[in-house]
């Protein structure tokens, strides 16, 4: 699994202050802290609370490139803030994220070529969130054949099928979990799957519980990575298990520490 | 999930001892614990020490009946033990189980007619485990044909795919968890799955982990029903959360409180 650690973004009351005052100090802590649990990439989001968020991208990815090379997801809704934060990036960069709108794609496609990143590109599009497994495909389906025509290989790009809250969309649940499966099927070879896991838990109580179940019916279901809380102890030991489970790694007696040290 | 506790079960010291000494409390209080932790029937196994099964088996049944009207799954490889449990059953009776072989389904098919039980058929023949998923799906085919020639409905049969160790059949796992998916393609209306569980953790540490995890990857698949330990807490915590995100059942916040209580 190709974990991007979920910590740094502005939305936590911790971050979004420090990124206020400017206090490198705390998320040079949380960009370690991440590292340490093994993540492969960090998420680097400015929050909503953000005033310039151009700004704020820029001193979050120098503050974080300062202590890990690890790629940097670079997450943001407004390109303009994607383009400021890659252009300071010296971390391999991920665009977080593309939508499925043309205009999108025409301004974000050429980013990640021009700056050589990983693009995510989420199942949605203006004309709202899917409803059904067949609307997710066909968003899919159009992001990969523009990122196809304009040269960038399906290797450099991650399909999110875009989670929702299980409180409010429960009966959509298990159609998210299969467009995983046929996100696989829409080219060969195949681009990499991706969730923001988080958001399926938003509003309930066991938050936990639902991410960790959520997150190994998503590896049943093929999942190659996953945004996500890589401190969570019970979580990561729930994911190592259920890669175990697919073959993903091979067994040993312990295996939940053989994973963490690789 | 159709659940089926599996804690009466002579392999378990304290059941098997109880079980030499004719020691009725010891199983009836194991008996109460699994129907209050919310079983839907209770597996009775005499265990590997026993001398005398057939009088084992109907003691145990004997005893169980006379605290629970739950179904019991009656489990023997010997098809006269399981004769002998049936004659005595008052509850409704499982046949626990059938392989693929003949002459094993032309011996417990017409009991399971005879006795009105429903009847567990593990996909494996005096062949020898199977190999991978085509072989499951024949051998479960296989069985299938055998009931409905016979009469023996297929909303009456449970198809048990066999769950291996993961400790020794790693590869196999993804293949275990397919043929769940299999299963209910083989006829219509499709007979339910079922697996036995704690099989996938022999051997292993972290069985408790192992065990859940594995669960939640089959109810992805569209598991049915599972001989497990009820009274597992994190382990019907999973199943449950599994069953949510399934859309199994309606969304509450106390939705583990909820399931418990129906």
């Amino acid at each position: 699994m190709y974990i991007i650690g979920e910590l740094i973004n502005g939305m936590y009351k911790r971050i979004g202050r420090a990124i206020l005052a400017r206090d490198a100090s705390v998320i040079q802590q949380v960009a370690r802290a991440q590292v340490e649990a093994g993540v492969d990439a960090l998420d680097v989001n400015c929050g909503p609370g953000s005033k310039d968020q151009a700004g704020d991208i820029r001193w979050l990815i120098e503050t974080i490139g300062a202590v890990t090379d690890k790629p940097l997801s670079i997450d943001a809704s407004n390109p303009q803030v994607i383009e400021e934060g890659l252009k300071v990036c010296q971390n391999k960069p991920i665009i977080n994220s593309t939508t499925a709108d043309p205009q999108k794609l025409e301004r974000l496609i050429p980013l990640a070529l021009k700056y050589n990143a990983d693009l995510i590109g989420i199942a949605i599009s203006s004309q709202g969130i899917p409803q059904n497994r067949d609307q997710r495909v066909e968003l899919a389906a159009g992001i990969v054949s523009a990122c196809l025509e304009r040269g960038l290989g399906a290797e450099r790009l991650f399909l999110d099928p875009i989670v929702l809250p299980v409180n409010v969309a429960q009966a959509q649940m298990k159609d998210i979990l299969e467009s995983i499966r046929d996100f696989k099927l829409v080219c060969a070879p195949p681009p990499r799957t991706l969730i923001g896991l988080s958001n399926v838990s938003q509003g309930s109580l066991h938050r936990g519980l639902i991410n960790r179940t959520f997150l190994v019916m998503a590896v049943a279901a093929g999942l190659d990575a996953a945004i996500l809380n890589p401190c969570d102890k019970e979580l990561i030991d729930a994911l190592i298990t259920a890669e175990l489970i697919s073959d993903k790694q091979i067994y040993c007696d312990s295996f939940l520490e053989a994973y963490r040290k690789k």
